[in-house]
């Protein structure tokens, strides 16, 4: 039995993972993020104890813990070198757990975490998987082998923060035109706030209205609906999604490339489109070609392939 | 002792290596490349033949060779899958070359065996190395932990066909905006064109005329020479080049990146503003950095790379 943590800006999330991979309890609590990273690392390991109670078992049933933590990580040594939005440099994370929970704690960037999880339990062994979160940024991690690629330096998979469109939208990483500004659900909004101002009484207005503001299904549910210039949104959107993914294709030729978060709920009205688009523009015309997917764990992925890592 | 040839578009280069990697002997003659596969391959064989007679060899003293190739190459089976510009379509040309020279012949990609060239010479064991060929088209090789990283399907690695400007130039492989049609020499070649016809009397326009032909040396000599249009040119391809660097080092995160190629002969007049672009945009702000160099194999690479892969 390990316990996985999602560490996460807005909650803080554990689970008990057995060796199937599968959550056997779980439970979260507020992250509040702008304490100090000593008052979040105590409610972690808080958090899992409370979750070895709940599930009745103690603390030595438990093998190793896992941890998913944004930012740049260094695995080696389980520090939190740089994390942007919950203010840590050079956070000794795991060494902190371990002391606290008396446990060999292995920590992870998140979107290898995640990445890992859904390799672990629906990857079919591929010999190369790519996940590929679109959510408030673009994250991605890469499964080669079965292992987890990080670069010489751990602070590899940025493949959000790749350009797609050379002197293009500034990013929040300082460069411009990266992939994350075209297709992440925050690009997404913005392309329907855009689409909703160029087009009054438009359904996405309408739409938007009701549920008191524009999310990233606003454009997605008034193209399937119908309206026109929400259609225009979501291809365009579409054409910035799978632009970057044949461009992944291109770079990798992995065996599958899964997509995850919250947008990948739309299923295969994003998915076929995509499909297409990769079919038609990919450089591999002779080859099998990557198996494209939506994600199955969504926010499980963390937990499960954080305790699967530790493992 | 192994043979190494590098099957190209104008010229077949056969040359002998030892185990230190050093090429001993080297010999070409003329790809013709209108010629049937099989007339292909048979001047192969006397190449491989003749230079064995000329180094005062014998076959029986080569252990293995390899044979780099362009396009898309199956390596296990050891056929040319796809050629565009050797007109070749699914040959067995390990197999044939097997059956002429009665020796194990591995056949590569032709990128990836420059690559692996440049590794295993200058590499310095680099956990994660990526070599750049800025030539008629991008070409990439990618080796991780030693190995020469292909995809699920072989058809892996192809960098230059990464989106650089999503709906921009359309690349000869069909899709919009590759990396390529920005960063390769025939894109200066294009730019430097363009540029002179904008600007007439611009030194750009004499040393063409000089020397009967617009190259990639065109405006790099002009924007040493001062020429302000030139300089113009030079910025802009090395913000195209280093905007894809960024892209592939904020993917990989690899101990080393090379690049190759005629306008890697550049040397530092293209290295440092590179190097200077990816300092201030990769997304890595806490780790070491990608190491960037020019190759120095130059047209060795790819013999040298093919004997060494084939060991």
């Amino acid at each position: 039995m390990y316990i996985g943590v999602d560490i996460g800006g807005t909650n803080l999330a554990a689970g008990i993972v057995n060796e199937a991979g599968e959550i056997i309890a779980q439970d979260t609590t507020p992250t509040l993020r702008n304490r100090s990273s000593g008052e979040i690392i105590s409610d972690i390991a808080r958090l899992c104890r409370g979750l070895v109670d709940k599930a009745g078992l103690s603390m030595s049933d438990i093998k190793k813990i896992g941890a998913g933590c944004p930012g740049t990580i260094d695995t080696e040594t389980g520090t939190a070198v740089y994390v942007n939005n919950l203010k840590m440099e050079g956070v000794p994370l795991a060494g902190e757990l371990e002391r606290l929970l008396k446990k060999e704690v292995h920590l992870e960037n998140d979107a290898n975490a995640a990445a890992y999880g859904e390799y672990c339990i629906y990857g079919d062994g591929a010999k190369s998987f790519i996940m590929i979160t679109l959510g408030t940024g673009v994250g991605s991690g890469i499964i080669l082998d079965g292992k987890i690629y990080r670069g010489f330096n751990g602070a590899g998979g940025e493949i959000g923060h790749m350009t797609l469109v050379s002197g293009g939208n500034r990013c929040t990483c300082g460069k411009d035109g990266c992939w994350e500004t075209y297709a992440s659900v925050t690009a997404l909004i913005a392309q329907t706030k855009a689409a909703i101002e160029e087009n009054p009484g438009s359904l996405m207005e309408k739409l938007a209205a009701e549920r008191g503001k524009i999310s990233g299904r606003t454009a997605f549910d008034a193209a399937r609906a119908g309206d026109e210039a929400a259609k225009a949104v979501v291809n365009q959107y579409v054409k910035y999604v799978a632009d970057g993914i044949v461009s992944v294709v291109n770079i990798f030729q992995p065996e599958k490339i899964v997509l995850g978060g919250g947008i990948s709920r739309e299923g295969d009205y994003l998915l076929k489109p995509v499909e297409e688009f990769v079919k038609a523009n990919d450089y591999n015309r002779y080859r099998p070609h990557t198996q494209l997917e939506v994600a199955r764990l969504f926010n499980e992925a963390g937990i499960i392939g954080a305790a699967l890592a530790a493992r």
